[in-house]
């Protein structure tokens, strides 16, 4: 809300009120933290999944590298039923390293046992976004335990091979009548592999787009590959000036899917690029 | 030559012929070929000295880790003198890569015989291309051999602590009157450490700008620390449009020099902002 107002006032100080032509990134600002305030613009994070292949510390040595601070937290790092004793222990690592876990997931739910578990995860981890996977089955019961935790979920589409959720038009049909806590982890290389114009996608859907996997692929095809940011065929300035047509409010988590035995590389060449990119969209 | 033609005629196009509107950066197109023709807009390299601890085998295998193609080759890669086995193995090596060897340097010479080991070495090689600092007092024979080879060199600023040439200025105030073929390769690092307004400086010296060492500083004063590009002081945005503007038809290298023991993460950082800007800048 805090974001909201500082944007009107920004616009209304330049006589520009009720236009969008207002950048949300400036130069000097810090594009690390998901917090809202008046200083703080677009956040970049981390999609935990990157991280598959490495240890906690390992995955947080390498987000420190890189001078990222957000990240969705993905089970290998905690697992789903742990104990408050390992959650404490594991926040305790992530706070020390100044990193802010600001969602859980991607969590597939298949059962409403598995959907109790993400909700109690969740609310044990201390977060109000669960990026999740829950059978169409499923959704009334995801939306009724949204409206008693106040959690809310971001439902992720995973490319045309999909059987669910295979562009992010498959999850919006199916929660925009619901809950407004229900909403979209728009994944836009599997949905730019799922033919989606990215620029609509998030024009049409920006009242619940609520986190983004940010990435590159090879191809507008089922069979793209992941590539560096900036390798790929995705448009990033574009993407960033729908984001910022649309005040987004979220956080720009980079998934990193390729050389995932050594990635540091990888991940770092895509957050410049996007952080380039970020610096130069007017 | 044949960039400015493609220039012009894609100016032309537009109906914006005379006007410097028109970006030589696309979106689809490769960053990394320093050959003019049509199809190659602005190229990316590496200063050579980004690999200071590395062995040859070590460094070409992180240029193609981050796909940069151009390479100003350090002598602790191939030593000056080296014989012409030694020469056509190590330019073997780099073919094999795919890497074009587009400068030697940077070369110190503080004697006549130095300047003379530089343009043979450059000549071996194969490139008309030495980035180098002679002292003043070898300016005249340098300008001579020069003539004599059809051999450019373009002199590199060092920043405030430097007793020579520590700022553009310095440069080209001591070039400007002579043989074009003496220029200056512009570390915008140490230039923005030494007080220099890069734009001014890209605008005043564009005709003897031969070579870029791209990289960020701490701060625009004589303590600023290398930096990993966009972490630092230095405008990106600006810098691009300014190569823009004049048309700039050199190399931009990239010379990162914080974390030298393990640079990757840093220069695919460095890297991938630079590219993010230049594919955002219009």
């Amino acid at each position: 809300m805090e974001q909201s107002r500082r944007s009107f006032i920004q616009k209304a100080a330049l006589g520009l009120a009720g236009a969008a032509a207002i950048p949300f990134i400036s130069k000097s600002a810090p594009f690390n933290s998901a917090a809202a305030d008046d200083a703080k613009p677009l956040p970049i994070g981390m999609a935990g999944y990157t991280f598959a292949r490495f240890d906690l510390e390992k995955s947080i040595a390498m987000m420190k590298r890189v001078a990222v601070q957000n990240l969705s937290l993905k089970d290998f790092h905690l697992p789903i039923n742990s104990n408050d004793g390992k959650i404490k222990s594991v926040m305790a690592q992530f706070a020390t390293a100044n990193i802010k876990v600001y969602a859980v997931g991607v969590i597939y739910m298949k059962t409403k046992q598995a959907v109790d578990d993400a909700f109690a995860y969740a609310k044990k981890v201390g977060v109000d976004l669960i990026v999740g996977v829950p059978g169409y089955d499923l959704l009334d019961y995801t939306e009724q335990k949204c409206k008693e935790t106040d959690i809310r979920i971001a439902i992720h589409n995973h490319g045309p091979e999909d059987q669910l959720y295979p562009g992010p038009q498959q999850v919006y049909d199916r929660i925009k009548t619901r809950d407004q806590r229900m909403g979209l982890c728009l994944d836009i290389g599997h949905a730019k592999r799922a033919g989606t114009d990215l620029q609509k996608a998030i024009k049409e859907y920006k009242d619940r787009l609520f986190d983004l996997h940010i990435k590159d692929v090879t191809a507008a095809a089922q069979d793209g590959k992941a590539a560096e940011i900036g390798r790929g065929v995705i448009d990033f300035k574009a993407l960033v000036k729908a984001l910022e047509r649309v005040d987004y409010k979220g956080v720009c988590s980079i998934e990193f899917e390729k050389d995932m035995s050594d990635p540091l590389p990888g991940i770092a060449e895509s957050l410049g690029y996007f952080k380039g990119v970020m610096s130069s969209v007017t």
